[in-house]
């Protein structure tokens, strides 16, 4: 047997699978069981294709609970194509989105916004940064608004709400990319909510969006001029399978939805991403060395941002902790710093490692 | 080592692949060499990945010789896509755009454009069931038009163009989905060239977009309208990276591009694939039991389309055939009867086999 060598892999998305995933399809890569075809090249018309996109639908219900009135989707294009596809389905002529604006992503969002329709910024923490969640006190919401828009997890700058907003009868709409299914879900407070699959969830390439049956109304009101790929209503009449979906992403999906179930599903993955980011946050805080750049009431359990007390001490930690197989704890280059991002799969091992590197590091350089 | 059990595929796609790029992708699974992380898991800004999708294309330019003047483009969203994309970022307020109708894949284009813009049929082959690409003397293109586009291969009809149309000075655009790399194509007269992968060139979840760089003004010029994601330019100036890309889909298809250099590039795989499909004509043309669809110069390499004598008949031909191992055979439902998609992985082993197949079924029920 070959030995297979692996670093701990800090990215912030695409980001580590489960082993017991990639060994699952390595094993069945030539043909899956009894179908005598790989996944690589299985027709999404064929019934094993179809019980893979069923499964992996039914287990996204278990494990989010999610409500019988809400549709589950797998689309492409990432939460960029859903910064336009939100508001070209939900937002009417005369309307307002209302959008919070908590960083760069939300920034991008509202952008592609603006180009469909009228948006309110109901709250922004730019000022501070995007370093908090703003309060509830903070967030001016605008009556009869057409949805209210917000980013559950903020990658860049690690911060991450704790509690959701109260909209009232808007329709609450909410990017989850980089903490959907990291912790327990309430689909019932949300109308909308939509992840890039490449964090918690499974590989590039894979949108999962969960949508409440009622606001498909508002895309069949625009089918007649709205692209048939960018309908919520055609994905949801034909059952994700308008075009052809993106295969391989839907399946190792499947297989990691079944990996979150054998864990004990989304309350019992929250206490080991609470137990990982609070060792961390704890070597962060020790002795100074090391700062936290998110307020601690609103720091992300997915991201976990730092800096180190000089420019120069940040680029040979990168370096040095990438030689030693701890790798992408680079910060986004918009805020700089070190970024520790630690999904859903990253392993406690991992963390306990980088806590090793940093005080091995502080011993010699603090 | 296990046995692995693979039928013969002739699905229409998502299709067959090559073992040899399985074989490379199921031992590469865990951690690609040297890298210590899985395709599934690697960041799309790591030097690795970079790599990957920078040799991807470096392979599509020498298999198709694509001049300097054109963009290779990695998206999402399939021809489906492009359907929109197309005209939202080349048909301007007051233009005309020509559409060339020979089937169902062409339709679905029509009905994306006419919701941008004017669409101008420039001719159609319905009356003949799409039986037929129609003569050059059958275009009336419109003079000035922003662009005509046609569709290369037409997978539920079986034909495909044998020569490209003469569109003067309009740009060019074709979807190739079906057909591309597996015979030359100048790239040079077209203007945009775009294809799902998962036909000749890869797993779903990519398609490739070849688009000539003064088209990309077009795009420029609707930046403050056009969706982001939807901008042929951003993508462009972003090499494919502007946001996450589909990762392991890029990968799979790098795989498939040095494979087809291994075979010798388009024209010997060309070669290859006119053996398979006269193969495979002959016997539907062999006895009068069997009966092709689309007329005899405009029969497609790709997709081999036929009739038995009755209905019957061609249900329990493809309850046995699939009980032999040939696997896809049903034709798409709006067409009925046979359908043999045979693209540059399927095995010329399969079109014997299928031969044989047919063969037998006709002396049992013939």
């Amino acid at each position: 047997m070959t030995i297979v060598h692996r670093v701990f892999n800090f990215a912030a998305g695409p980001a580590v699978m489960p082993v017991s995933v990639l060994e699952q399809m390595q094993r069945d890569l030539l043909a899956l069981p009894g179908v005598g075809m790989s996944i690589f090249e299985i027709s999404h018309r064929s019934k094993p294709f179809e019980s893979i996109l069923e499964q992996a639908e039914a287990d996204i219900r278990t494990l989010a609970a999610v409500p019988s009135t809400y549709r589950v989707l797998f689309l492409q294009g990432g939460a960029s194509l859903q910064f336009s596809m939100a508001p070209m389905n939900l937002l009417g002529a005369g309307e307002v989105a209302d959008y919070i604006d908590t960083g760069s992503w939300a920034v991008k969002a509202i952008k592609e916004a603006q180009k469909v329709g009228r948006v309110h910024i109901a709250a922004s923490t730019k000022a501070d940064n995007y370093s908090r969640i703003p309060l509830p006190s903070e967030i001016a919401l605008t009556k009869g608004a057409a949805y209210v828009h917000m980013t559950s997890n903020n990658t860049i700058e690690g911060t991450e709400w704790k509690t959701l907003p109260e909209t009232g009868a808007a329709p609450l709409v909410s990017d989850t990319s980089s903490d959907m299914f990291s912790r327990p879900i309430d689909v019932a407070k949300h109308a909308l909510i939509y992840a890039g699959a490449q964090k918690n969830l499974g590989p590039a390439g894979l949108t999962i969006v969960i949508i409440r049956e009622d606001l498909l109304e508002r895309s069949r009101a625009r089918t007649a001029t709205l692209p048939t790929m960018l309908n919520y209503a055609v994905h949801a009449e034909n059952k994700s399978l308008y075009n052809t979906p993106p295969a391989v992403a839907v399946y190792a999906t499947g297989l990691v939805m079944k990996w979150l179930i054998a864990q004990g599903g989304l309350a019992a993955m929250a206490a080991v991403n609470e137990r990982k980011a609070a060792t961390l946050y704890a070597e962060i805080d020790r002795s100074g060395f090391y700062r936290g750049t998110a307020s601690k009431d609103s720091r992300s359990l997915m991201n976990l941002t730092f800096r180190l007390p000089s420019e120069e001490l940040e680029e040979l930690f990168v370096k040095e902790s990438a030689a030693a197989g701890l790798d992408g704890l680079k910060g986004h280059r918009a805020v700089g710093g070190m970024r520790a991002s630690i999904y859903n799969a990253f392993p406690e091992a991992g963390v306990d490692a980088l806590v090793a590197f940093m005080r091995e590091f502080e011993r010699a350089h603090g």
